[in-house]
């Protein structure tokens, strides 16, 4: 197996659709489940997702794709998920292969909401996989850039580095620069904490704050990040590596991210009942911003900018009053 | 003195009428020199500077305006420069007023070209002020947006934290937060820093790299910052203050930046020349490139965009090999 391992891409959205594309390149076959039959019906015959990045075309060849978890399960060495961390359960329920010797990453940004447990921490807890059978992918990386092959940097994290290599190896192409680190924990919440710091620059653009406060906000973030992390689990990691820093500042920048839409639509006045019918999903965001403030609740990190998230979001609290207490406190 | 301190603001610019701005929140008067008599003319019958921030209406009374830099030297205590610094050595060949007892804060991002120094260091060394009354004013802030009162933070930089705090005090608002810190070195070179990396940054968006790619030079940017500040003035600093990376973050994701703007016409394939005829100005970066890669020369720290920026500029090799060969380094 560790020669020529096998992959299996777990989703149907885009960045699913980024990673098999990224695997495609190094990979004579993979497989690719999604619940769709449609967007796989379509991808036999057109060649390209019918939904995601419909701009990449695939070599059908090289694609196993199946609408049965299952089957892709069977297929692979190394499984990668790639699905809203609100669909995991429900998927995983559907499991009769065994997980039993599959290296699992996660490309999955966010917590499980039913366990309140970032995705590596749910597989280890609740099917048994040891630590060093589970990874994370994480960017900074749009997977729209991906779709038009910009250059774009991953980090691949994983407790045995070997394993960390060989994905980052078949990620890799000439534009996907991917490095490696064993820092899997502080990644991975690195990775749902830039969530609710893209709601919190929404939500302060939507109010009418400008550029300049983005910029005191972002560099409140990355610090207030650093401390919850270094709670979470103590090593001795660069924040400012693009894993961390990078992966805030790609999302908390950006226009298109579906987290900071959703605050911005909370600072314009929508209930956080209208931004989400309205944006037709939940941002990842959301959940992690309870998660969030809940976990530290024992741990007890200064975090003012998640601390006001969540009383807008949960405590029905004012976006205007909150975020004017806010500016107070940032520096 | 010290109690009912005066101030003068030196430059017609656009940092410089958002600073006159938040001194008169403050001041009953200010003087404020600017070259040109037409917009001085200009602000006593219309009330608003004809060429920068022209929606910030004055009120005249509070303003003794003048063309001579001399009167607005001797009606103050505290002298705050805002002039691109490539006109600082011209501007004060012309006093003949003494600035022995004078304190002076710089609002200029960058080095002045006739001796390569950071401005403290030019009226530390040049006019032999003490650095106790040396100061340094840094954002992140666009003027743009003081003009609109979008809430912006500032750092006031200063040996001695008393005149930190008198200096912070008189620009505070409702939408000014000013804070103070001793790091006045620091907070110079980062000033200085950022342009060279907004230049990077533009060069990166005009050869067509995108937004991932762009979160991993800022990541990158920001560590090789603290390097370098590291190397020229050894102090505990967090350099994810809002004074260093908000600084960065405010310019280097700014459209607006003129570094960024002549760094993305050398990007698109423009010369050097060409880019500063058609902006019919020099961006401050530029001459912080030559002077920063110079000074680096003597400290080594490892600064691979610096050095890519300089390789651009100033030995013109071409955007796009510097840049790839930039991007296996960065991480």
């Amino acid at each position: 197996m560790e020669n020529k391992p096998k992959f299996a891409v777990i989703g149907g959205g885009s960045w699913a659709t980024a990673i098999a594309k990224m695997l495609c390149e190094n990979q004579e076959k993979i497989a690719w489940y999604m619940r769709s039959t449609y967007a796989v019906e379509h991808l036999k015959h057109q060649y390209h997702n019918p939904n995601y990045l419909s701009s990449v075309e695939f070599d059908i060849n090289q694609l196993e794709l199946t609408t049965d978890i299952n089957v892709a399960v069977k297929f692979a060495d190394y499984l990668i998920f790639a699905i809203p961390s609100a669909f995991l359960s429900g998927e995983l329920e559907k499991l009769t292969e065994s997980l039993e010797g599959k290296v699992i990453f996660s490309a999955i940004k966010g917590i499980v909401p039913e366990t309140s447990l970032i995705v590596g921490e749910h597989f280890h807890k609740e099917y048994n996989i040891p630590y060093e059978n589970i990874g994370v992918i994480t960017g900074p990386c749009h997977a729209e850039e991906v779709a038009l092959e910009r250059l774009s940097y991953l980090t691949i994290a994983c407790g045995d580095r070997t394993k960390a290599k060989l994905v980052a190896k078949n990620l890799s192409s000439y534009y996907i620069n991917a490095k490696t680190t064993d820092d899997i924990i502080g990644t991975e919440y690195a990775a749902m904490l830039k969530n609710i710091y893209a709601i919190a620059a929404g939500i302060a653009h939507g109010l009418g704050y400008g550029d300049n406060f983005q910029s005191v906000l972002m560099s409140n973030a990355i610090r207030e990040m650093k401390k919850f992390i270094k709670e979470v689990h103590k090593m001795k990691r660069n924040i400012n590596n693009s894993a961390y820093l990078g992966d805030l500042l790609v999302t908390g920048y950006s226009v298109f991210s579906r987290n900071r839409m959703f605050g911005n639509m909370i600072g314009k006045g929508y209930t956080v009942k209208s931004a989400q019918m309205e944006m037709s999903m939940v941002a990842e965001g959301y959940y992690a911003t309870k998660s969030a403030y809940k976990l530290n609740q024992k741990y007890g990190a200064k975090t003012p900018i998640i601390d006001a998230v969540y009383e807008i979001l949960y405590e029905n609290k004012e976006p205007k009053k909150v975020f004017k207490k806010l500016t107070d406190k940032l520096n």
